[in-house]
C-alpha cells in the first residue's frame, strides 16, 4: 500500500521558488520516488542526486570564481616571481590586460593553473582557498564569493536530503577547490564532491612525515562526457536526479535520463540580468545551447531564474 | 563535560573477537573519539574509516579472488576466441599451466585483465561479476567467494558505523569488481568503494542511448602510495582509522597515522593455516614485511588471526 507521507514533506518545501512548472516538477518527482509501494518508489540508497556547481549552485559571471581565485593568487604570489613582470600570461594578469590574457588562450590558462594550483601540499592549497574566500569580494555584488550561492538551490539540496537523497556535486571545477567550501556552504561533504583534478603525489619528507603534493599535471576533466565518467568513477551508481546549467552538463543529463524508472533532469537558465545575469547560447562562460535544445525537446525542466526564483542569493550575513 | 555513553555501545561489541590487545585497541579507540567533551572527540563527519579488501575483509589465497574471476572468464569466453588455444597467456589459462602463466608475468596478467575486464559496458561487466559470484566456488573451502569474508571484520565495520563512522574500502582491487558485492556483503555502498580502475568512455550509441564502455587501459592503481592518493581523490579527508594486511597498505597507514588527534592503524596478520591461511614476509600474495616492521616499531595494532579471532568466516548460508 501507499506509504505514509513523511512529516518533513508536509512543511511547504522550496519557499524561495515561485509556484510554477519548475517547482512542481521538482516536488512531484520527490513525491513520486519516496512513497513505498508506488511503482516509481526508489529505495534511499539509490536516491542519488547530482548538481553541477558553477552557474547551478553558485554564480559564474563575469568569470568562473575559481579563475578569479587563480588570478588573485598570481597577484599575491608576484613578489616571489619577479620574472612574471615580463612573462606572459602572468604579465597580462598583473597588468589587468584582458586582451593579452584572452590571447594567451587555454595554454595560458593552464600555465596560470599550474602556477597557482600546484607545487604545494593539498593542505597548503586548501588554506589558500579558505583565505581567499574569507577576503575576496565579487566585483559586482561586493560580497564574498561563497555567499553568491543560489538560495532556491540550497533549498532543493536540503529538501532532497530530508527525503533520503544523497547529494553530490559533479562539476568541471577543481575538486580540491570546491571541497574547501562545499560542506559548510551546501552541506555536501568532501567525499560527495566530484570534480576536475590534477595529479597528486605521495611523498615521505626528510622529517619522516608523509604528505600529498599537488603537481602541475591535469589528471581528469570532469566536464561534458567526463561528467558521466566521473559519476561512474566516484559514485558508481546512476543518478535519478541531475541539475546543470550549460552544455557541459548535457551528457550528465543524458546519462541520468537513460536509466530506468522515474528521472529528473533540470537546467538553470540564467534569465535575470537585474538580480543576477542573463546569458545562454552565446556566452563564453556557461554556454547553454545544445543542452537547452535537448531539454526543450525532451521536456526536461528548464528553470527560468527570473520567473521561477523568488530570491536569488541568501540575505547577506 | 563527558557525553553520555550511547546505548548502542553498551552491548558487547565484536563478539567474534577474543579478548586481548587487538580487540581492546579497537574498542578503546572508538570510545575515545566518540564522547563529546573529551580531548580526543572527533565529530561524526570526520570519522572516516578505511579498509583494504583482499586479505583484510575477505580472503586472498591461494590467489586474489579477482584473478580467479578473470581466469574463469577466460575459460568462459574461450569458445568465442579459438585463437586463444595457441596464444599465451590464454593458452596457459585454458590448459591450467601454472608455470607458463607465471612466465607470462605482469604483461600476461594485463592481457588477461584487458580481455576479461574491457570491451563491454559497465553494466555488462557488473553482470558477469554477479553471475560469477553466484556460481564460482573457492577451491579449498568450496564456498562462494563472497562468503569468505571475515566475520570479525564485518563486526568492526558494523560497530564503527553504529558509532557514527563512515566506512570505505580502499583496495588495489578493481573498483567496478568490488562494487558488485560491497554493499550487500559489507554494507558499503558503491560511492564508498575506492579501487583501481580502467579508462571508461562515454558514448552515444546508434540507438541514441548513452553508455559507458570499459577500455583496456589502466587508469589508476590504488595500491601502495596510490592508496593515500586515492583517499585524497575520492574521500578528500584524512581517515582516523585504517586497516590493512600487507605492504601495499603501508602508505595508507602512514598517511592515517600522520594526522592530528587519535588514530587507529591496524594490520590483519594471517597466522592461521588451519582455519584460513598462514603467510606474511615471503608470500607472493599479500606480502607483509615492511609494514609489519613499521607496525611493530610504532605500536600499531597487529591482529593475530589465530589468537584474536574466535571465528574466521560467517556460518554458511
Ligand atoms: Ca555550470
Ligand atoms: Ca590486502
Amino acid at each position: 500500500g501507499m506509504g505514509a507521507v513523511p512529516v518533513r514533506a508536509q512543511a511547504e518545501p522550496l519557499p524561495s521558488w515561485n509556484d510554477g512548472d519548475a517547482k512542481k516538477a521538482i516536488t512531484d518527482f520527490v513525491e513520486r520516488v519516496t512513497h513505498e509501494g508506488i511503482a516509481n518508489y526508489v529505495k534511499p540508497a539509490e536516491r542519488i542526486a547530482v548538481f553541477d556547481n558553477d552557474g547551478t549552485l553558485w554564480a559564474e559571471q563575469p568569470a568562473y570564481f575559481q579563475l578569479a581565485f587563480a588570478l588573485d593568487r598570481v597577484k599575491a604570489m608576484a613578489p616571489q616571481h619577479p620574472e612574471w613582470k615580463t612573462k606572459q600570461p602572468f604579465k597580462a594578469v598583473l597588468e589587468g590586460d584582458q586582451r593579452a590574457l584572452a590571447a594567451a588562450g587555454e595554454k595560458g590558462l593552464l600555465q596560470i593553473v599550474a602556477a597557482t594550483h600546484a607545487g604545494m601540499t593539498t593542505e597548503a592549497f586548501a588554506k589558500t582557498v579558505a583565505d581567499w574566500l574569507a577576503t575576496a569580494r565579487h566585483p559586482r555584488f561586493n560580497r564574498p564569493y561563497d555567499q553568491l550561492v543560489y538560495q532556491p538551490m540550497l533549498e532543493v539540496l536540503a529538501w532532497l536530503r530530508a527525503n533520503g537523497f544523497k547529494t553530490f556535486i559533479v562539476s568541471g571545477g577543481g575538486v580540491e577547490f570546491m571541497r574547501v567550501f562545499a560542506e559548510r556552504t551546501y552541506g555536501i561533504p568532501p567525499e560527495q564532491v566530484v570534480g576536475s583534478s590534477g595529479v597528486v603525489k605521495f611523498q615521505i619528507g626528510k622529517d619522516g612525515k608523509p604528505s600529498l603534493t599537488k603537481e602541475a599535471k591535469v589528471e581528469f576533466i570532469d566536464d561534458g562526457p567526463g561528467k558521466p565518467v566521473g559519476i561512474n568513477r566516484f559514485i558508481g551508481r546512476r543518478p535519478i536526479f541531475a541539475f546543470g546549467n550549460s552544455d557541459g552538463d548535457q551528457q550528465m543529463l543524458q546519462y541520468t535520463a537513460a536509466g530506468e524508472g522515474a528521472r529528473f533532469m533540470g537546467l538553470v537558465h540564467h534569465t535575470d540580468a537585474e538580480r543576477e545575469f542573463a546569458y545562454d547560447r552565446k556566452s563564453h562562460v556557461g554556454k547553454l545551447d545544445k543542452a537547452l535544445d535537448e531539454a526543450i525537446a525532451r521536456k526536461w525542466t528548464v528553470v527560468d531564474m527570473k520567473k521561477d526564483w523568488r530570491t536569488v542569493f541568501p540575505a547577506p550575513k
